[in-house]
């Protein structure tokens, strides 16, 4: 099995998508190609070796060879007829926008790619914080209470505080304020609309006990990860949640019962079959009373959530064996045929 | 403004947009071009002397020139370098499968293509008559209450009877089925789903009112078409739904009460905005007591419904000058950098 990981795109989580692909460099022990998409949309494919921070924040990528994508896969350009990167089944670790989005999950669909990751659909739905909400009530899955502010349509929202405004589509942190009054209010819905249209308010609960836990489905059966318990008041733990590869950076599972264990994991299915099938997704989930509350879905989480599995490419491995194309329609013009012959109206 | 047209692609309804496409030829008095996506989904340019139903029946569309989607737009290949197709924007009326589903919106905004048709996300609540139906709620529109059968995860659903099957991702009447009593029920979900792992059923209720509401914003101003009762039992109708567009032909108003044409404009108002901005979508509602139901979203009607149109074209013109691209983000690779400053670690 060969994988093609697909990074960067025109994303604020850019970054963040070099970082995941250069962790599964490392975690994933399987042969790979690293597809690059520049912020221009432009892809490329990385040498291996070169695959660091400094290839693309130097501009270094643009020396290596530029891909096209077209029926059946990526090739690179020649004269004498463009070469496919042979790869079996492609890696979405982009961040955001372009890849969580739903862009790379319809590109790989229309253009006949295998691929790990969410569908159009669980993209659409899982990268809006307000579809999510929505989603996970249709499934049976509780959110925390929550308004919704539009730049365009602004309204006299009656705000409880403290509370937290989050764009309603973006994830790592960016453009998230915890707000105590009404002074803050104002300058919090700036930030948030520097990002998106839309803004999720909710009641901002401190100390609220934090679990997240990635998983899969394989062959109708769930491949959970163990529980996580994330640390407070860090954005972005490097070691933790993107270099955390080495044994002796492992995480340890969250120290709960085996009953919430098992309502996380409830949940996590309910969320998950059938509109992640296909996906390793992470899902963020709040304990209140000890009563679980979905917070988000992660479906590209950084670095795949590698460091929450115990044999991360064994996972991978069978999951991507049981990936399929999306099914084609055939066309008969049957339809076509008849007009022609009883009316030649077209 | 030149207009380029994308039909077709790998749908059930694929002929269905080849007569759309036809009659745009006759009913949008402006500049066009036609680009034809086939059902292995390569893109050929199609002279507008060619655009009938035969040239596409017959295969003949395969001797017009092939084109490749780059950065940028539609290219006709070229040894001497590739030759872009100028066009101003796109009017996606591609029906069902990779049209309405979000593939062709995500291609055209991942290549940088102004279009007239929905967004992505527009496309996924629209496509999934589920989704339509948790997204109109939210959005204070009434649907008829149902219940979801799913290929996979059959349970008992207690049905009552007659009741009307729909696959969840199709349109143009297509694997529908109405059914009076427990013997035919399994026999249309089996035609249901050969169309779809999911399957909406909602109480069939007959002689129900129908109305049809077309329209988009232009300018944060709301733009409709004439109210249309359609006529029953006719699953196509060509010379109303799509060829409708000779003055001897005209569709006449809903004789309706002028309190009940400003209901269904306000709910087409909640359902339209802001999700589907950019694009001329057609509501299909139904009344039941006075009180107004989404029956469906069509979010690339056929033929872009101009039948309901005084002056189509002119719509088409204005619409089409208040479309953006994508708003793109810049990268400065300020994290990259710092990341490698502080830790030489990636």
């Amino acid at each position: 099995m060969v994988y093609g990981i697909i990074f960067g795109a025109n994303s604020y989580e850019h970054e963040i998508s070099i970082v995941s692909a250069v962790v599964l460099k490392k975690v994933l022990k399987a042969q790979k190609k690293f597809i690059f998409c520049d912020d221009k949309k432009e892809f490329y494919l990385i040498d291996e070796a070169k695959m660091n921070a400094k290839t693309f924040s130097s501009g270094a990528y643009k020396k290596e060879k530029q891909l096209i994508l077209k029926q059946g896969g990526f090739f690179i350009k020649n004269l004498l007829g463009d070469k496919k990167v042979e790869v079996d089944m492609m890696i979405n670790i982009v961040h955001g926008k372009d890849g969580e989005d739903g862009k790379i999950a319809a590109l790989l669909d229309f253009y006949g790619l295998k691929y790990i990751g969410p569908r159009l659909e669980a993209s659409v739905l899982s990268f809006n914080k307000i579809f999510t909400k929505l989603y996970a009530k249709s499934v049976g899955v509780k959110t925390l209470d929550y308004k919704v502010l539009n730049l365009h349509q602004d309204k006299n929202e009656n705000i409880n505080f403290p509370c937290i405004l989050k764009p309603a589509r973006l994830g790592s942190s960016i453009g998230i304020s915890i707000v105590k009054n009404e002074e803050d209010f104002k300058y919090a819905k700036d930030i948030a609309y520097e990002f998106d249209d839309d803004i999720v308010v909710e009641n901002f609960i401190s100390n609220i006990k934090e679990y997240n836990l990635a998983g899969c489905m394989i062959n109708d059966e769930f491949c959970f990860s163990m529980i996580e318990e994330p640390k407070k008041n860090e954005i972005l733990d490097f070691e933790q949640k993107y270099l955390g590869f080495s044994e002796s950076n492992k995480i340890s599972e969250a120290d709960i019962s085996e009953e919430l264990k098992q309502k996380l994991k409830d949940n996590f299915s309910k969320i998950y079959n059938p509109l992640f099938k296909g996906a390793l997704i992470r899902c963020d989930f709040f304990v209140i009373d000890d009563e679980v509350y979905l917070n988000e879905i992660n479906p590209n989480p950084g670095s795949l959530a590698n460091y929450l599995f115990e044999d991360f490419t064994q996972i991978i491995n069978t999951l991507a064996k049981n990936i399929n194309l999306e099914k084609q329609i055939k066309i008969d013009y049957k339809f076509l045929h008849n007009i022609n012959g009883q009316k030649g109206k077209l």
